[in-house]
């Protein structure tokens, strides 16, 4: 009987690194524990898992028999589906639990929960929480691997390492690279997550926002050496490699760090003459969803410099990569 | 070894149709352009599905690797688990999106969404939208196969093959049929593609509502020579082979289009004594889900003449055919 | 070419319980029903579930094909996903249905929804009701499975099972115990049917509860000979094999049948002076989700004798056994 490759999709993820020795997590919790091997080793197994995605059958059975449950405290299309379908793609089964199905409206504790999740067989659970910190204090209390999938205004972890993966996919290297990142730095745990990683890197950050809407301690020289603070965006865009322009949330209006929309519009929108600011090639990033028009002008994030669809793309491929990594974590 | 039939389904379905050459659908957003030939080689496919759904084990590999995404902006129970199961009978990763649970609440527009679901690796993508036309705009942004599983008032192409399937399962041939549609046809899709696919196929349409739910135009001896009005329920049902029932949605007696429930149960109940009208065969049809005590009355709706839930049992068959034609159209 | 056990997980559930034969059940709607033989099959069948579990890749191919719809209209954590998880283990397709995104919203009818569900194609519909008796109604109308996850205050026979099935892992025998099951009795379905289940398999129960939240007629010693009532908790726990707390639905002090959550902690609360008037090695048990501080102290609750967790992960088991001793009833 022929046995043909396609029929035998295990023996075709082979990443074949030599310094899977290198993999120290059992939890996704924030890249600011990841040191460059292992994003390396990140991107590696990503392009691996690309490779998967472009087959007709996109689909492995590397996690066959695992459980993933997704636990969303606050609502996302694009994040939950991201990783259920990277489970998915890998064999896995996936449920799904957002906050407001839940017993969480019985006032269960988040800590209880997580020991619920556990004893039904969760092996990981990608969790979203509008607290700070909530993943940490889940991973202590529970065998199963933990991703965070965002938790407040700290870490979005698999975000920082998409987007690192997006800008290493243009770049051969991305020592010494300038990545500006514009917007409501304050309140973004996607910058924070990308500042981390983007400095492992060795990457040159410029922080472009409102003084209101900078973090206290974030663009200290002490501990981010190559993180600098441009208030000006046409300043902060000059030479850019990379442009990182974040989500604004409008309800911010309201807490009295931004004087006006129509303010922030005129003094922080990344339109095309500022974005002539930047290197020719200069690629635009957005973690999403986009506010056009504010953060961003319509022509900026369709255009040509735009790299907003691959980062979705890639979010999928290095998730994959991570549950990847994670799974094989667990049987050490 | 032995390789059995069972083993190996992908060997089982041969709709073995020569016609297949005919399909030319990349997405479905309304019958009206289906010709008399692709409905038949739905009815085709449809056959060899519902062979598929009588089996012990009722799942084929199919669409293995292939990922199916809902997008539902407005609720159901019917149609979004209908193509759900669909999917997994033919080994579909499904995700689901609710307009209530995605990012949807963050203001994301539709065109933003599609693109994302796209990125994330989305092959087909079934949407309700209350907005006539949606879809449309859908399928213009994005690479997946759009199937529209209604859009306001518009389509609900479909509920309107399911319907033609069902019609013909039961009578040898379409042609020459008299279907009465009895309801708020202003309002309803299902009647909308209905008309479309039973006049394509040589059927008489008689029309019948309250002249304030009657769409203007739609009666119109121009478009749909084969189409009349008849407002009298006892003369529309005279001789009727097909009575199909619509649901009346409660709160359009607050809108001024209907006097009052009560007159409309009156004039427009499909009750037995009114049933006997037709052809003592006539099959009786509602899209579901059904007012008992209002467009139709409990005992036409649970008696012998009644094919509804063959209508839903079909409506799998139907849409496991549609995916399986959209997939080999991918590949083309 | 090699193929292995693992290859062909098929051949290895075996319970090979020669009382198969003994199982009468098409639905499970509650333990009332169930004989002492038919609750040891399913103890011998979740076993077998549970070294499935113990796999690295636990799941098996026994439900493939077969579709379960979850049906629930109250939310849940932990059943809900219990059932899932265990369905899923099984290879089963599963679709969930909530109340809040169903037509349900539209006014359909229960009997009208289960309806659609067995014309969609459901072998088992999992169902959570508010209305005690629901899915005995449920039952008259399907030719699926129903199995009841929870109705109103009446029965949850899942989770007696599974509480069965705990003890009977801890113990050589059921026969003889002495189980004290303190809290709100009257409210309780899980009480209901735990007590059922228990007096089959030969224990002895006590309620332990304030008088106004004691049903009528459950301690009759004309219904349950081994049912005794100890409104006293330092009495109830004298010797006891067996500790079952139950949440206390805080809203019940509206009600007035509690004086205050504070005279209810102080009389009702399993504290750890308290569970020492049991045998040294009692085990205590909650349904969850627990409400620590108000019916047990988080001492206990989190204690060397409770066994909260495992009751969760053997409820994965049971389910599993139940959906697998049912899908061969369908056989039959």
């Amino acid at each position: 009987m022929r046995t043909t490759q396609k029929d035998n999709p295990a023996l075709q993820i082979k990443p074949k690194a030599p310094e899977t020795a290198i993999w120290r997590h059992h939890h996704i919790l924030d890249v600011d524990d990841f040191s460059r091997e292992e994003i390396e080793l990140v991107f590696h197994t990503t392009k691996a898992m690309k490779e998967v995605l472009s087959r007709p059958i996109k689909r492995v059975p590397t996690l066959r028999g695992k459980t993933l449950i997704t636990l969303f405290y606050e609502p996302s299309t694009r994040t939950r589906l991201s990783f259920e379908l990277a489970a998915k793609n890998l064999s896995a089964d996936v449920a799904n639990l957002s906050a407001s199905v839940s017993s969480v409206a019985k006032g269960e504790s988040l800590v209880d929960t997580l020991s619920t999740l556990q004893a039904l067989g969760a092996d990981i659970v990608v969790m979203r929480h509008p607290r700070s910190g909530a993943p940490y204090i889940a991973a202590k209390y529970i065998a199963a691997s933990i991703v965070n999938a965002g938790d407040g205004w700290h870490a979005h972890p698999t975000q920082a390492l998409l987007d690192l993966y997006t800008i290493q996919e243009h770049r051969e290297s991305l020592k010494g690279l300038k990545v500006v990142i514009i917007g409501d730095i304050m309140h973004s745990r996607v910058a924070r997550s990308n500042i981390w990683g983007l400095t492992t890197m060795g990457v040159e950050v410029t922080l472009c926002c409102p003084p209101t809407l900078l973090p206290v301690g974030l663009g200290s020289q002490h501990h981010f050496p190559s993180v600098s603070i441009e208030p000006n965006i046409e300043l902060a865009l000059d030479g850019a490699d990379i442009v990182m322009t974040l989500r604004l949330q409008l309800e911010r209006q309201q807490s009295g760090l931004l004087p006006s929309i129509r303010e922030y519009i005129q003094l922080y929108q990344l339109t095309e003459a500022r974005l002539a600011r930047a290197k020719p090639d200069a690629l635009v990033f957005h973690p999403g969803p986009v506010n056009e028009g504010i953060e961003i002008s319509p022509n900026v994030a369709h255009g040509p410099q735009s790299v907003i669809n691959e980062q979705v793309t890639n979010g999928v491929a290095v998730r994959m990569a991570l549950l990847y990594l994670l799974t094989g974590s667990q049987k050490r």
